[in-house]
């Protein structure tokens, strides 16, 4: 695999070959030189895949969602990528391998592919490797891919941001509605999961929710459109028998038409791409910071006189940004 | 209050009134226009407070031992100050509004002064707020400054980054050793607590905690130094009836003055200063895209190409490090 140039990596991925993706992948997550030219040459091949974020808190059974969503795609000759964001703390809880044991059911089926990325000391750097993760599955013409999280942290919630159609998984046990609109789950959700149905509380969570979401519309402003706007549904599911998935899938597929219709996908892809460029520079003036503190000569002064508190950091932040510093550490990606 | 202007606020504050300490964090934090001159005045009152880091797990009994320590500490006279990082998610646990409502004992007493900050949608805004409030009660002649977070995720590992001593606060259900280590929290402890120690199983936590240090020990390089390093203790607290806190407060004073010997603390805060200045600039650099993409000509080109898909934006982010287009959207703070 090593002996294989970029562009036969490339080629080799648009044909199906998981191995040239998953090559491709280790490129892109490690910042490998050829960063640019992966993302300049997959560029023109995005906007297949309909792209599923599915969150919320740990325990309520989103890997066995994601799981059984996946065999469901399967059977209707979809492809599918999961990219599987691990947490940045043991603390966060649930059964974790357990999870991702099961998942194994799936490896050696060719037409599903499983990416796993830790989020822990990422700096910025999870939701930039994690978008491009994404691109490339794109390019790669899998037809559905699914980001997973294990908890609601920011993290979880920028990441969530990257994708098409945001499933919010809750369990009776999660709570209630006002802990759902606390933690920012009523602005991002396109479809509410109550998973675990069968369990006590799971018919007054999805009540409350409901009416949750009806307070919602009626305080929206009537939209001049031809197109209804999408109103939330709230499934109930038993991931681990497979019941109420079917019904899962057909609203995911239903929001996707629904966004297409309504030109709401083409604004949030948009919109996408215009935050990734504002969290691509943030996280390259990082890099030429962190390098250049130590090459460079002029950034250094800066640093030296930062760290011995001569000078404080609002103040050199200023004056670097002022200054062409930030620009002398490299040219334009190779 | 609104009358003052800021060398009168900045003035009141050391002098002591906590009114006027109150209003500039609300001014930093809000990031007003004056922050750059805020910063450059309490610039040079720096470094007399010893700052305190207390996390751990949700439940841990972090505010109780925040609780405690205060009052110890104001017996002996000293004042304190607190930072409260409330949760990004609810979900993440814990009888939050109860612990807040046990300091209120304190909200009284002016020797102490307690600021809750929100984690959520901060973008790397929380941990540059955080470290200005820090500074600010430095500047305002604070003895003692206690951040405290909810959980141990990234941005509170972060958080922990910016102080002098850290403390670990574990109880015996938080789960074993390995879990410590695969969270981040042995490189980051200085001391660990094992809280609610009158519960099954603290023995056994404290066991495993100190053997792990011995295998930490024995793997450390040998030091040429006159000062023997810290040996990080392993503390039983009943955080709630006070048991073990004057020991506890014995080894953050311990650990200050081994730190200041052996010029670790000079160290840490340098390279805590540096750290600061790299998140300063990147912060920077998202405000000015976020404002430029509306307003300066040649960055809402770039912003309408990407979001068109006609650029990829990691080309676009080089092409705008290498323009002057981040230089022109405003002078050094006023």
């Amino acid at each position: 695999m090593a002996k294989h140039t970029l562009d036969q990596l490339l080629e080799k991925m648009s044909s199906g070959d998981n191995r040239a993706l998953a090559r491709l992948m280790t490129l892109v997550e490690r910042e490998d030189e050829r960063l640019g030219r992966i993302l300049e040459a997959i560029g023109p091949r995005q906007g297949h895949a309909c792209t599923i974020g599915v969150t919320g808190p740990p325990g309520a059974g989103k890997s066995s969602l994601v799981d059984g969503l996946t065999t469901l795609m399967r059977q209707a000759g979809e492809t599918v990528g999961i990219v599987a964001i691990d947490p940045s703390s043991p603390f966060t809880g649930g059964a974790l391998l357990g999870d991702r044991i099961r998942m194994t059911k799936h490896y050696l089926d060719s037409g599903v592919f499983i990416r796993s990325m830790a989020t822990r000391g990422s700096h910025g750097g999870l939701s930039r490797a994690t978008k491009d993760v994404i691109k490339l599955m794109d390019a790669a013409s899998l037809d559905y891919i699914m980001v997973e999280t294990v908890g609601v942290g920011q993290t979880e919630l920028d990441v969530m941001g990257t994708t098409d159609t945001v499933l919010v998984t809750l369990v009776p046990e999660a709570g209630d509605g006002v802990q759902v609109m606390k933690a920012g789950l009523m602005e991002i959700a396109d479809i509410f999961v109550v998973n675990k149905a069968d369990r006590d509380g799971s018919q007054r969570m999805m009540t409350e929710l409901s009416l949750m979401l009806e307070l919602k519309y009626s305080n929206r402003p009537a939209e001049e459109s031809a197109q209804p706007p999408w109103r939330i549904p709230v499934l109930a599911t038993q991931a681990i028998n497979g019941t109420g998935l079917p019904e899962l899938l057909q609203a995911i597929r239903d929001h996707h038409q629904s966004s297409l219709a309504s030109g709401e996908l083409v604004r949030r892809r948009s919109e996408r791409r215009r935050e990734e460029l504002i969290t691509r520079v943030e996280y390259e003036v990082r890099k030429r910071l962190t390098v250049g503190a130590r090459t460079d000569p002029e950034l250094s002064r800066y640093f030296d006189a930062v760290g011995a508190g001569t000078l404080d950091p609002h103040t050199a932040s200023h004056q670097i940004l002022e200054s062409a510093a930030l620009r002398d550490e490299a040219g334009p990606s190779a």
